[in-house]
């Protein structure tokens, strides 16, 4: 074997590098190296690169594949030594942190009535979408929430929290989200283990809800200055019905048709520091043009039945299918009805994207704003 | 008729001003004055109070004394002559500045099916609180909304706005409310009749709550810069229903019982940059403690029947009353029904004392929290 | 002497009110201010007008006409029974609020060395400006100023303060700027004398500028959220410096040449809540062009002289003197000299029209941007 | 070899994963791979950590190390070649990512008189700390700066920049900071060389200073909506005179004595969205006492000598040596002269710690807060 290659990144371009490897400059590149020091123009264009490429690939992850293997865990395992019964998404290109798609973690959760899970806190951000069951639960702060399916609820970083299914319910499956790979990337993790196990019930049931989520109205002497939203559940409902009457109203995007980002009632804002998270709604038709940004994005299918495109590959998808785009992919979506709306839950790391001004976005211009697709893998 | 006396003022306190009369001194005040000057001890203790003492007294307006005087503007005056058929409340203090309590100005409007008002826009914000009556609407800046009892409506400053009723509703009143003698007394008012004395609809009918009135969530690419809530309709029902909801799961705060701001969805804050507005609930049985705070506010009783003691002075009240509560004054609410709950809708001038940092709140110490009362005048 | 005339508001103009008084109305009048109403066409064109015309009059007061008056305050009255030795600026067309324009007070103080005035705290926002003298000293919560000639310090509403010249300092003359007329108005004020009468010095002296007043650095390990600024002196000798140096370095605005407002270095607004406050520098030369805006201001003549025109009315100003624009009043200044710079400091309620929505601004179009000249009043 | 083991990161405490591989486990994580998911408690405890575990090791960079490598640069490449003549720190827990520590890349930067680099702009935030030389110069969006040793300077992201030497001056190094890595990792990362390799000047030089580097005063009419500073050059004179200030006025902290933060000044926040900075002082004789936090710090030693005590082992440094505290690493600072000051400059990712709410801190409980320190590695 030869000496590494110093050139591999050239470019012939002005303003970039293309130096060649010479024995100086590789004998010169070998003492820089013993000072823990390296020649910028080695690897300046890879590491100034002229657009995102991501490192995560399109995954689709049907449920109709993963549900059976999911519920097989509860015979495997039992919580007290799982932890938590979950099988998480690990996107091919990224397995080297556990990530369903750039620095999001995502699992499907499956719990049997009567069970219930540790409290625990950590640096982390949560969210739990629930996919089906009945008697679900969870709570945050001492505050509980009941829960079905569609419905969306916080689990936000610091807070002490639990989940658990009701002894009268059903097997509930759920889908967690989560920020642990940036977390852990941004070497900010910590993790508490309740000293109890378990936290009270300081609350009503559903206060936060009662509280706080009551469209423009605000609950009087109540302070709020977390860096997340105080209404820790946004259920289904309610949600459905204000994409259809926003949809009856007016025409949708191009893109995503009618979407709306679940909010912050406190100050508009996403729901949590580092997560944001949407509801959308294709109408009946509805095939849309492609866009690329950048930010990770993970989408749930809480309802019919479409496809999407990712940077050239087709996904079809039903209800609680679960795929990603990655950061900068090119992606459309479609409604595979005529008749029936279909909706996609999604969440992402929208906040982190716009908080640090690294929010970019680009409409496809070609093609009538539609990508060639390509078949396919076999 | 002797010399003014330039010492009324005098206090016997270390810090305050105690300087009498002299002839010397009285010379010395007529030179100052002939420089546009005077002695700021003459007037130091009468402009540094040692606490507010508002200008407005504590007035209750019975509806049922007002009613029939509203309905007979119809037959007195016509819209194009008057502008608009409005009987103004004068509060007894305040003539001087045709203000209901302090800054605010409020009067009752008269509108039959197929009338509307011309379009204006003004630096005034004006809302609408509606009272009686079927078809009524508002168009702000082309946004139309269509408007039933207790609905509370924006026209912000700045806005064109313009009121009618449709040809199939039923005569309608309802009270209208804006900042009127703030502006006049900041000296910042304009007013501007619309060059067609009509504005276009727009925008789909009643878009401003499809897009914003959704309960945690937020329309997708809707930018808003403005100083003032995009939701400019906020209807009673979801209202009403959002207090019992939250009055069924904790109990209320011992002045006001469960009380909402209504808000801006898009920062959580006031509905306009200088009035801000609020639903609250007394339920059955409830008798309030009394506080006092800075700011004027404006009731009007939404719903049942009880009494309000306002310095001292006890206001019985039901349906559609309207009654004012002065900077500064005590007050304490009372329900009258064991079985029914009674509402207050109020709005006031609070954004304006948060935002220059002039609020204060106190609770009464004394006597279990309760004024004693004096009898009614009369 | 006849009925009172209802109708004195009338225009002809769409979209206004228009209404003759009849003897039918009259009556109708009568009996609605019988029940604390009257009818809003009766004064709506008064209430609403076309545009602002404030109630203060443009007044220019010579400091060597004040001087000797001030002075001899200290003949006349001492301290313990004056509480302060002010002689204030009262505007004519204000003199019912004690305000020298629009909601603003203002007054020169005076003091000998080792006097000082008692501590105390209020509702309403103070500044002072230091006019000459030596050994002058503010003491805002602990924190020990000394101050020199066109200094400009704080004392913030809430904070307790008093002011004092060193026994071995020169008799001080100073002007004191306050929002009392508008706290007042606003029915907010509160007043207290501290307990001891005097406040200790808590702090190292003028450790607010050591801490706060470098450009473009924050102490660590500082929180300050009060909404006014933590820095409370502005030396005069940076803040002329960094005049000279802007003006050097590009041409100024059209209406105020050079102009640098005081700000808050938390969050860069203004100083207080409710006063903002500006220093500005007219080049050798320099003849503004006229605008207008709402706001009421105050200048005092930093450095040399010139003219302002105000509501075409030329007012001819030196050093030292003061001069008011009330709101909507047209403007423009000149410096009178072709080879010194003139400085002039302002101080305004600028932060209320801003926050509460109420700036309006409007340049001169007519005559080149120059007013006409109406000749002084006799 | 044998089959992977899947439970490498058990642990045996309540609430953790603890689960045993066995043959059946394996076969159903050899399933659930097929399907690119994984079971989570496989993982749970690596990617929950109790706390921080930093991938970046402390190093000390000695400038007489490096210098000679760095002149040596401009004998081996050309700025056309190379696009920048620069020696990056390369911190051997972070090869992959070239970054000196954390996600924070840093390098020395050579230029002979009359060389300049060619202009681009990236989405990575940048600045550069000035070592030594004559006639150094940036260009932002038009906006030159002169610069000399110790002066800290932003080309904060998407802005055009440029840097060069005037001809007549004399070679200059300096110190590059960008968030390259951080930038890349969250897959954001754009990069444009100018269309004409320079931009043209149009401003005047240095206007960024005249305008925005007053201390407590701000340009009238400039507006600034950007998320860095406008303020793009903290030249070190006054930097350094405010810490000397501000250190004769008060004690410092006991972690880093007298430390002031480079701000922007429109809102006091830091200097760029996703970089922070700040310059502290050591006076003669400090030893601080150790603590922690998250987020990865690089400080450059502007002036003096002493040592820091990282993670357990010491470094000792002088001026212009670069040493780094990675995220959640003791560190305690001392000068080792008791007659001069030293000071540290140092830049941070601060900002984005603050933002995605993940800053911790912590002091040092034990052994009066000083760290026991291990020898030096050989």
């Amino acid at each position: 074997m030869g000496n590494p290659a110093y050139d591999a990144y050239r470019e012939n371009v002005a303003g970039r590098s293309d130096v060649a490897d010479t024995p100086e400059l590789v004998a010169y590149y070998q003492q820089l190296a013993q000072l823990d020091t390296a020649a910028l123009w080695t690897v300046a264009n890879k590491i100034e690169p002229w657009e995102p490429k991501s490192a995560s690939v399109p995954v689709l992850w049907r449920y109709r594949d993963l549900r059976e293997h999911v519920l097989r865990s509860v015979d495997l395992v039992t919580p007290e030594k799982a932890g938590r019964r979950v099988i998480y998404l690990d996107n091919p290109g990224r397995r080297d942190v556990s990530a369903a798609v750039g620095w999001l973690y995502s699992g499907l959760q499956v719990m049997h009535p009567g069970e219930a899970a540790s409290a625990h806190r950590h640096s982390s951000s949560a969210l739990r979408f629930i996919m089906e069951g009945r008697g679900a639960y969870t709570i945050v702060d001492g505050h509980k929430m009941t829960l079905g399916a569609n419905d969306f609820v916080l689990t936000p970083n610091g807070t002490w929290h639990e989940h658990g299914v009701e002894a009268d319910g059903r097997t509930c499956i759920w889908q967690d989200g989560l920020d642990i790979p940036l977390v852990n990337t941004l070497e900010a993790g910590f993790y508490e283990v309740h000293p109890d196990l378990r936290q009270a019930v300081g609350h009503p049931v559903d206060d936060s809800v009662a509280l706080w989520g009551a469209a423009g109205l605000r609950p009087q002497g109540q302070r709020w200055t977390h860096r997340y939203s105080p209404l820790f559940k946004y259920p289904w409902e309610p949600t459905y019905e204000a994409l259809c009457r926003l949809a009856r109203l007016q025409e949708g995007n191009p893109f995503d048709d009618t979407l709306m980002h679940y909010v912050n009632p406190v100050d508009g804002g996403h729901v949590m520091a580092t997560i944001g998270a949407s509801m959308q709604r294709l109408r009946p038709g509805f095939a849309g043009k492609a866009h690329r940004h950048t930010g990770s994005f993970l989408y749930q299918v809480a309802k019919g039945r479409g496809h999407s495109i990712i940077d050239g590959r087709r996904f079809d998808w039903q209800e609680r299918d679960i795929f990603c785009v990655p950061s900068w992919a090119w992606h459309e979506h479609a409604n595979a009805s005529d008749s029936e709306d279909a909706c996609l839950f999604c969440f992402s790391d929208l906040p982190v994207m716009e908080k640090l001004g690294l929010y970019h976005e680009q409409a496809l211009a070609d093609n009538g704003g539609r990508q060639p697709v390509a078949p396919l893998p076999g």
